[in-house]
C-alpha cells in the first residue's frame, strides 16, 4: 500500500509504509511545527513552510536521482529513508537554534544520528533495513544523493524557499538537473548538458541570498532570536536539549518565562524589531573586533546595543561538472559564478543594531563611537 | 510613506502608514499564528497560510474593489481598514475554534467589534477617522464590498486556500470579476460580461469543498479538535475567552493540560487520527438523532465514539448578476450553478468515528448498532 | 542518444534516435504550422501552440502510462510511437479543415494511416519496428492509451489549450491520474483514487467547452473559415487532397485567389467578422431545418447570411471506474458530470450570422423572419 | 465602450474604441502572423508567440507607467497608442528581417514612422490626436515610458520571451519595478527601493542571451533564414517593401520561388539546420576578417561555409538608477550587473557553419583551415 502526498513542488509523490511508519512517529510529526526559514516570515509573509513538508520533497527527490543513477532497488529505499529523516535532528527554528545550541547539545547530525540509532524510528527501520546503516550516511559518500551541493536538500530548499518566498522562483530547473547528473570519480556531479541549469540555480541561491537570507530585517530578527535562546538557557529557564522537543512556537511561549529572553521575544511577536544604526563591512571590522565593540558600545551607552556578524553565508560552491578532461568545479569553468561569490561578499554586512526608541534618541552618538573604533 | 507587500497571489500590495500602524499592533501580529485552514495542513501539507496573509490580501482586494467602482477616497480607504481588520476577532484555530466557543464568548464579529471600538486599534483608527464607523461596517450595506458573496473577503480566501492547497488554483480569475463589478439596487454585483467568470468562481468553491473542505480526514481531524477545546474548557483548564489571545499552537499546548483534551491533542499533534466506522447521509438521520446516537454508541461500546455532523457547509449562493431585466441571483441563472449545491449535499455525509484500535476490533459490531438505529 | 526537449507542461522530455529520425522528418515538421486550435486565436491571442507540440507531448504521456501499466519494453516504444504520429494525418486549421474535407479525402485517421504506411516515415519505423502494426493501432485496443476518453490525447490537448487560452488551466491533475489509472476488463479507467481528479477533469472540459471551444465569435471565424475552404474547392482553386500537404497561413494565402473564398478570408486576416443576429437553440430546429432556413434567408436578403449548426461538441463520456462492482461510466456514479452533459447543450446555440453591415441595416427584418420560419 | 482581452501575463487588459479601431487594421493585424522571436521555436517549441500579443502588452504597461507616474490623462493615452504601434513598421521575421532589409528599406522604427503619419491608422488617430504627434515619439524623450532600459517594451518582450521559452520567467517582477519608477532629470530611473528587482531585471536579460538569443541552433537557423532573405531579394524575386506586406510563413512560400533562398528554406521548414564546424572568439577575429574567412572557404571548399558573426547583442545597460547622490547607471552600481556584460561576451561566439554532410565529410579540413587563418 503506497501512500499519495500532494507536494506543492512535485505534485502527486508516493510513501510505501515504512515510510509512512515513519512520518507518522511524534519525532517527525514535530517537523511540522519548525519552520524552514525560522524568522523570515516576519518578512516574505508567505515564509510559513515546515521542515515537514521540505523532508518529504528531499525523500522523494533522492528517489528520482537515485533512480536516474541506476541504483539497485534496496539502496534506492535506504537513500530514500535518510532524505526522509536528514533534518530529524532539527531544534526549534532550524538552524538559526542549531548556531546557538550545538555548543551545548551538538548539530543537527549528531543529534539527528541519536534520534535514528534509537527508539521509535530506529525500531521501524530495523525491521526491514539497519537503522546504523543509515544514521552513517551523514557526511559519507553514500550519503551525497542527499548532501551534495547540487543533492536532494539543496535543490529542494532552494526550490521551495522561492516558491514560499516568490524570489527566483521560476529559474530553477530541478527536472533538467535531474536529468543531467551523473556520478564519476565517486563524486555527484552534472554532465554539461546540465552546465547552464546548474548555472542558473547558483544565481538563484545569489538571488536568495542578496534578496532574502542577508535581507537586513531578516538578519534583525534573527539576531533578537538567538539572543533570546541563549538568554533563556543561561538564565536556567529551559535546557538547552528542551529545544530538540518544541516547536517554534511553544518554544516562543516557553522563553517568554525567561527575564533574560522577554524583551526579545515580545519583540519578535509584535514585529517590534530592533533598527540598523549604521552597517560596516567584513574589511572594516573582524569577528573579534565586532564582539568587542558591542560590549563597548552596550557599556558606554547603558542599552542593549548589538552588533551582528553574519554567519549565514553560502559556502564556497564545489558543484562538479563532469567534461572532457575529467571533473572540474563550476566556478573554474565560470567566470559569472565567481563573480556572484564576490558579490554575495560584498552584500554580507556587519550591522550595529538597537531599539528604536535608542536609533532615534542616540543614533548619531552611537554612529561616531562606531567610526572611531574601526 | 508606503510600506511594500510581497505578496504571493498579488504580487507587490501596498499599506499606508495608518495602516502599517494597526498591522503593527499585538492583536493584529497575533494573526500570523492563527492558521487560515486550521487543521488542514493534517492532509494538505502545505495548508500553513495564515489570517495574517489573508487579511492583508482582503485589504488590498477590497481597496481595489472600491477603486473600480469609484468611490470617494476616504470611503476607499475606511473599507481598505475594514477589510484589514474583518478577521481581527478570530480565536485561535479560527472557525472550526469559533463553531463551539461562541456559545461562551460570542462569533468573531461580535469580537471584532469590541476589539476595533476599544483599545490600541481603536486610537489609532481615531487619530484619522472613526473606530465606531469601522466596527458598524459588519453586516452593513457598506460592508459588503468586504462581505459579499462576491466580495473581497470570499476572492480572497477562496483563492489562497486553492493555492496553498493546490486545488483549483487557476480557475478563479479574480482579474476578471474585479473587472466586471457593479453596485445595483445597492447590492454589489457582475455584470454580465462577468458571468461567466462568476461561475468558474461557484465551480471552484464547489471543488474546494469536495476536495478540501469536506475531506473526510479534515473532518475527522476537526472533529478531534473540537472535543478537545470543549474538553478544556469544561474542565476549566481554560477559560473562553483566552483563546482570544492565543494562536493555535500554543492553545494546543495549554490544552495538554486539560485530563480532557489531552487524548485529542495527543493525536492530533502525532497524526494519530480517529478513523471511519460508517458513513450516513443527511436523509438517514438528523442531527438530535445524531447526538443521540453517539451517546449510545460511546455508553454501549464503553468508549469515545464521534457521530459528527458537518457543520460546515457552502451556505446558498446569493450572487447577484446584472441583467437587462434587474438583478437576478445566479443560481436562476444557470443550472449548472444549482445542480453543484445538489452535488454538494450529496458529499455531506454523517461521520461515525473511533480510534483506529477501536475499529479493528469492533468495527463491525458498532456498524450494526449504527444501522439498527437508523 | 537521447534527444532533450523542454516542453511548456512537462518539463524536460526526451526521444530516442528513432523518434527524432521521425520528428525530422518533412511530415512531422509540418505540424509546426498546424494551429492546434485553429481560428481560435483571433478570441484568445495566446492560442498559438501547435500540433507539432501536442504531437510530442502525446507521444510523452503515452509512455508514461504505458510505464504505470507496467507493459513491456518494446511495446512502450511502439505505443510511444504512435503517440507522436497519431494527428500526423490531420489537414490544414485540424478539426476545423477535417470537418470539411473528409468528404473528399477522408479523416485524419485515414489519411494518418496512408502516412504511416508508405513513405519516409514509414522507412524509419521499419527499420526496427512495423509500420502496419503502428497503423493499426487507431481505433484498437492496443491504441487506447492515446484515443480513450483518459488517454494521452484528450489530457494533452486538454491541458495545453487551457495553458494557452489561460482557462481551467490548474484543474487538471494529469500527475494524479496517471497515477490511478489501470486497466480492467481490456478498458483503460481510473481506480477509486482517482475518481475526484477524474471529476475535475470532465469539469475542466465543461468550462473549455462553455469559454472556448462554443465561444460564440470563435463559432462565427470557424463558420467563415470553412465557407472558405469549400468555396475554394468549389471553384476549382485548391485540389482537397493538397490542404494535406500545406500549413494553416500557406492554405489562407492560396484561398485568396478563389474568387469564392476570398471574401471569407480577407475577413479572417483582418479580423472582420460577422456578427450574430439571432440564436436558436437545438429544440428549436433541426440541421436540416437550419440549412434550409440558410437557403431561404439568402435568397430572400440578397445577401450571405449563415445558419451555423455547433458541429464541435463533446462526446457522451465513456470514462470508465473501477469499482468494487466492477466497472462503472462516471456519469452513472456522479450526478455532477450527468448536470455537466445537459449544462453543455444548454449552451450550444444555432447562430444566423452575416456581415456587421447587413446586421446593422437589416437585422431586424432577418430576426422576424427567422422567428416566423420555426 | 471598452473591450476586454485576456493576456497570458497581465490577466484582463482594456483598450478604448479608438485603440480598437487601431487593432483591427489591416497593418495592426498583420502582427498576428510575425512571430516575436523568428525562428527560435525550432529550438524552444512553445516560443510561438507574436508581435500582437507583444504589441497589446507594450501599450498596457505604458499605460500602467504612465498611471504611476501621474501623467495627465490626454498624455497617457498618447503613450499607450505609442506602446501599441511601436512595433507596426517590421518587416517579415522582425528584426532578423530587419537587420538584412534595413539597409534597403530602413529600420522599423522608419518604417513604422511612415504607416503611423499617413493612411488608415493615421485618420483613426487624427480624429482624436495628431498622427505626426505620436509619429515623433520614437527616440524622444516622450516616448520613454516604451522605450527605454526599463521601459514598456523591453520589459514586455523580457517577461513574454521567458514565459514562451520557459526560461527564466518568474524573476522579472514588473509589478515591483512598476511601483518604483520615477522621472528625475528627464530620464525613466527605478528608485533604491527597486533597484534589486532592476538588478533582476537584468540577470534575467543574461540568462535569455545565454540560453536563448545566443543559442547556438537559433543562430544557425537565424544565418540560414537571412541568407535566404538576402538571396531572395538578390535575384529579384522579392521586392525588398514586400517584406513590409508579409507574415512569415507567406514570406518562406514566397522565397521558396527563389534559387538562392530554395536551400536555405526548405533546411528551416525541414528542420534540416546547418551543423556548427568550429566556434571562434570576437577576440580572434573582427567582422571585416570573419567575412573575408567566409568567402575564402566557400571558395576553397566548392560549397557554402557561412562564418557567421553575432550581430544580436545586448547594448551597454543604461538603466538609471535615482540615489541620494543623483542619478547613476546601474553597472556604476553593482559589479554582479558589471560582470554579467562580461559574461555575456564569453559566450558570443563566431560560427563556422556548413551543412551536416559538408562537416561530416570535410569538416576537420576546414577546421584546419580556419585556424591556420586566424
Amino acid at each position: 500500500m503506497m501512500v499519495i502526498i500532494k507536494d506543492e513542488i512535485y505534485g502527486t509523490i508516493e510513501f510505501d509504509e515504512i515510510e509512512e511508519r515513519i512520518i507518522d512517529t511524534a519525532a517527525f510529526q514535530r517537523l511540522r511545527r519548525i519552520a524552514q526559514m525560522s524568522v523570515t516570515n516576519l518578512v516574505y509573509p508567505g515564509a510559513n513552510h515546515t521542515r515537514f513538508e521540505h523532508s518529504l520533497g528531499t525523500a522523494y527527490l533522492a528517489s528520482l536521482i537515485a533512480e536516474r543513477l541506476g541504483l539497485e532497488e534496496s539502496e534506492k529505499k535506504k537513500i530514500k529513508i535518510f532524505g526522509l529523516l536528514h533534518d530529524i535532528g532539527h531544534v526549534a527554528f532550524s538552524h538559526e537554534g542549531e548556531d546557538v545550541l550545538k555548543r551545548y547539545i551538538g548539530d543537527h547530525e549528531k543529534l539527528g544520528k541519536d534520534i535514528i540509532r534509537n527508539g521509535e524510528i530506529a525500531d521501524i527501520i530495523n525491521e526491514n533495513y539497519s537503522s546504523k546503516e543509515i544514521a552513517e550516511m551523514y557526511g559519507s559518500k553514500r550519503g551525497m544523493i542527499v548532501e551534495a551541493d547540487i543533492g536532494a536538500d539543496r535543490m529542494d530548499y532552494l526550490k521551495r524557499d522561492a516558491l514560499n518566498t516568490g524570489v527566483a522562483y521560476g529559474m530553477i530547473d530541478i527536472d533538467r538537473i535531474v536529468h543531467t547528473l551523473a556520478v564519476e570519480e565517486n563524486e555527484l556531479c552534472v554532465t554539461e548538458g546540465g552546465l547552464e541549469a546548474a548555472e542558473f540555480l547558483l544565481i538563484a541561491r545569489f538571488m536568495m541570498f542578496s534578496a532574502v537570507y542577508l535581507h537586513k530585517t531578516v538578519r534583525i530578527a534573527t539576531a533578537m532570536l538567538q539572543r533570546a535562546i541563549l538568554g533563556s538557557i543561561e538564565d536556567g529557564t529551559i535546557k538547552p536539549e528542551e529545544f530538540l522537543y518544541m516547536g517554534d512556537t511553544v518554544a516562543y511561549w516557553r522563553m517568554l518565562q525567561s527575564q533574560n529572553a522577554k524583551k526579545y521575544v515580545d519583540g519578535l511577536l509584535r514585529r517590534r524589531l530592533y533598527k540598523e544604526i549604521v552597517s560596516l563591512h567584513e574589511k572594516e571590522i573582524s569577528m573579534k573586533e565586532a564582539k568587542e565593540l558591542e560590549k563597548k558600545l552596550s557599556e558606554q551607552f547603558e542599552c542593549d546595543i548589538i552588533v551582528d556578524y553574519p554567519t549565514k553565508f553560502s559556502k564556497a560552491v564545489e558543484l562538479k561538472v563532469k567534461t572532457n578532461g575529467g571533473l572540474k568545479t563550476l566556478p573554474k569553468m565560470s567566470s559569472l559564478v565567481n563573480s556572484l561569490q564576490k558579490a554575495e561578499e560584498e552584500r554580507r554586512k556587519i550591522l550595529v543594531i538597537a531599539e528604536e526608541a535608542i536609533r532615534r534618541t542616540r543614533g548619531e552618538e552611537i554612529k561616531k563611537v562606531v567610526f572611531r573604533s574601526i
